[in-house]
């Protein structure tokens, strides 16, 4: 039954009984173990799903727009089918609370239906015809068919803080489906339960479908697991959020393959935010909340946390500070997502606060119950900032630094020398906003993201996000992992030179051109 | 004067001459040395020209997209200036043939034009609105906006084989410059003069435009110029042509930067020809001498050219063997780009001839003069050529093997076994469609461009190219470095949240929307 945790390993169709049952998931809000034990998949089943996939791929890729538009429907109508058993399993894994885990649902559900919006127009087709001239001297031009086909199966890392949303069905499966793509999951050891349920639900929108069984399989496991994935030959791209040392393994282990493949890890960020003093001086109180608000959202675990905020010394930036610190102050924090997710916060901490020139400012709560982290904001002057790079180190958790600077000099100079983010943040009013111009050039070249007035916390799933960066932000700029552009990771162009039309794939065929978005001759015409 | 070759080094809007002087470029016609003497850039130089580029960046990547387009238009004019001494150098530093030559050039003129146009039509920047919804429950919707801009100043390697198209203002620096990243130039040593000629080409439209000088650097040298290029940290992308050992060379320096960068390396082919038994049995003859053609086209040196001939064993494929020997046999070389170009297609052809199971079948012509390769044809069966990794390397120059299949599973298996491909070529009559039709999607997994019933060589620069393909074609098989689609490896998506209209880019303002194509709301719009 779709709403039944058996600890199994899902490969294709299948649900499998043969790892070894030695992973349980853990309540971070009481420590408590909970059931079942779960199988971690080892070599042979990493085979076995790799072999299932590479099987499914030819088919899989060529299912009409229509179908695939369907499958990507199903699966959050299976999720939604899942019902309250997903959402308090999710609660008891992860210790964040029902109302985030519904809206991550809703966010996770959202994503597959706007990527089958993306199927059905066919743009990521990217379809391209340069009909023959066979006149033209000195020599004629052959007829030119261009589309975009998907990789082959990618390997997908669900993240820790994103049980739904980014997840075994979250954005990365949702994008490489969408594309064309198998998927096989490397399940997060942290919440296998909800694993399993958004699991089965795939499994069951692929069979209501139609998919070939190998278009899906997912392996819970640890690190070990994860590299045997990365390693096989038939694994053609990579989605991976978390860390930066997880990410550059596995950039590492692509490099030394017989054939390197695209990994797309989104690594770390501390999401600089920069308050100008026009702002400041209209409104300290209200962004120092607003600040805390964001910092402090779900025990701090966002990939787009505020951790370093840059402004100008000042009457205003104290009153910044002490509305911050006062909101920090009575913060009592929820369970952290794990014992070692915890337990590292906790280090990045002592280890900020034991840096020269760095002085803690608040302490949140301690709060009642394990792996409740206390959150944390620090004082530090720009000079500082700079010289001592583990100031820049991203704590995954409620934890920032303001960084105080003499002058605009100093903003534009820490602009300068932190490493590349996935946003950064303004809050300005016109007073400011020529300071705001001279610097947001640089912004650019630092960012994915850049914001007004607003919060980095909540990524919009949208045509126009881009939830990547320059390096360490994600280990390839030009791409993004939330949003409808996240497709273009999972595809390649195919030119087609002269083939006969019986031979032409069906979204290049004359007789069907009119029903897609394509570029002919150079000019952009649009579906009938 | 534009027209002079003095062996300087330019940088920016100079030329300076402060490097060794101890390269000079050979006639491969004739053996004799060609004045000037070249300065080669050290580590001071390459410092300068990042330092100029990184200085021109953000400047050069706002200018307007009409100035931009001028900017690649006037590039290409001044190339048609420099009139005939281009031709003569570029004939004596190649000894590639005039005729060749002049459509090299034209071709390297049309693809500045066509970037202006890509540049102009403004479809890559990728223009996304998804607009502001305050009402949304849970939550509103904030404003956002994305573009694309440039990556930053790249690193470009000039070929040995396209002097003018894939060489100082080739397709990797026109895209670069369309995308708006400045570039620096490693100029490749086997044709300094005619790289110094194209430099100031660009230099002098540089000037014309009112471009910041940093746009454009030129540094000769070897592989140390070209990796103290790569590891320069304002480098942040890499476009290359050239051999496997260079690309992986450019490749492996990137991965250890601290901020690692996407390299495009377009480095090995071997462009398998698949004829099918329909195909034989009408015109064996035919496409006997057409393979010749191309085979022998340019000495060979092309990346796309035929290396391996896939067929069923058959009596008109004997014909096939007989009609392309005699052509061969009768086939008299030109000289070869370099004496090491040279020296490695003898090395290579003789490892051939001294695999187990592969016969001479014939070779060519030994011309007069230095620096001929005399073209060679190989004969071997499917089991032998899937056993033995080494007749699939490439042999670069006018060398092929024949592999002959015993049935229809064994030419599958040869698809199968080869590795990524630039492109490949089917021979075939509407009685092989069935049988092509089952090979298409693995050779769609295996190649950048499918062609029928033409030859590799000669690769149009069009919408809808791709010349690109899986590792080792290339080194991310979701770019092409040549058509316009090659703007994309230059770019890289940022979003704009709820920035006031003041702050926004000009091609993001709501006032000036309309002139570009754009995806509003999901909705694909045109320019008014």
């Amino acid at each position: 039954m779709a709403n039944t945790i058996t600890g199994a390993i899902l490969i294709g169709d299948d649900s499998l009984d043969n790892g070894r049952r030695n992973l349980q998931a853990v309540d971070p809000g009481t420590g408590a173990k909970l059931e079942p034990n779960f199988a971690e998949a080892g070599a042979a089943e990493v085979e076995q799903a790799c072999a299932l996939a590479w099987a499914a791929f030819d088919g899989y890729r060529e299912t009409s727009l229509e179908k695939r538009a369907l499958f990507l429907e199903a699966i959050g109508a299976q999720i939604m089918a899942l019902g309250q058993p997903l959402v308090d399993r999710a609660v008891a894994e992860t210790g964040l609370p029902a109302a985030r885990i519904e809206g991550e649902r809703a966010r996770t559900v959202g994503q597959l239906q706007l990527f089958a919006q993306v199927v059905r127009a066919g743009e990521f087709l990217d379809v391209r015809i340069d009909s023959a001239l066979p006149q033209r001297k000195p020599l004629p031009r052959p007829d030119l068919r261009l589309r975009q086909i998907a990789l082959g199966p990618v390997a997908v890392f669900g993240s820790s803080n994103f049980p739904l949303a980014f997840s075994v069905a979250g954005g990365d499966t949702a994008s490489a489906l969408a594309a064309g793509c198998p998927v096989v999951v490397k399940g997060h050891p942290a919440h296998p339960g909800t694993g399993e349920l958004i699991g089965r639900a795939i499994q069951a929108a692929a069979r209501a479908c139609g998919m070939p069984a190998g278009v899906f399989s997912l392996l819970l496991g640890g690190i070990e697991t994860g590299a045997l994935l990365v390693a096989d030959p038939r694994i053609k791209a990579v989605g991976f959020t978390g860390s930066c040392g997880g990410g550059l393994a596995l950039m590492d282990i692509s490099t030394k393959r017989r054939e390197p493949i695209p990994v797309f890890a989104e690594m770390s960020s501390i999401n600089p935010v920069f308050l100008f003093p026009g702002a400041l001086a209209a409104r300290a109180q209200a962004i120092g909340e607003g600040f805390v608000g964001s910092l402090t959202l779900g025990a701090g675990q966002f990939c787009t946390n505020p951790g370093v905020v840059v402004a100008l010394r000042s009457p205003d930036l104290d009153r910044f500070v002490q509305a911050a610190s006062a909101a920090l102050g009575g913060s009592v924090p929820g369970p952290m997502l794990t014992p070692g997710i915890h337990q590292a916060f906790e280090r990045g901490v002592n280890a900020m606060a034991s840096q020269a020139g760095v002085q803690v400012q608040a302490r949140g709560q301690t709060g009642a119950g394990p792996n409740r982290g206390q959150a944390a904001l620090f004082l530090t002057d720009a000079k500082n900032f700079l010289a001592q790079e583990a100031l820049q180190h991203e704590v995954f958790g409620a934890a920032s630094v303001v960084v105080v600077c003499d002058d605009v000099a100093e903003m534009r100079a820490v602009a300068e020398g932190v490493e590349g983010q996935l946003t950064t943040t303004l809050h300005l009013e016109p007073a400011d906003y020529q300071a705001a111009r001279e610097l947001i050039p640089v912004l650019e070249r630092k960012s994915g993201r850049i914001l007004a007035n607003e919060w980095p916390t909540g990524v919009e799933v949208a045509h126009a996000m881009v939830h990547g960066g320059p390096y360490p932000a994600t280990s390839d700029s030009r791409f993004t992992s939330v949003g409808t552009l996240a497709i273009r990771r999972f595809l390649r162009p195919v030119s087609y030179q002269s083939l006969p039309v019986d031979l032409l794939p069906e979204s290049l065929r004359p007789e069907n051109l009119g029903q897609l978005p394509r570029l002919e001759d150079g000019v952009r015409l649009l579906p009938r």
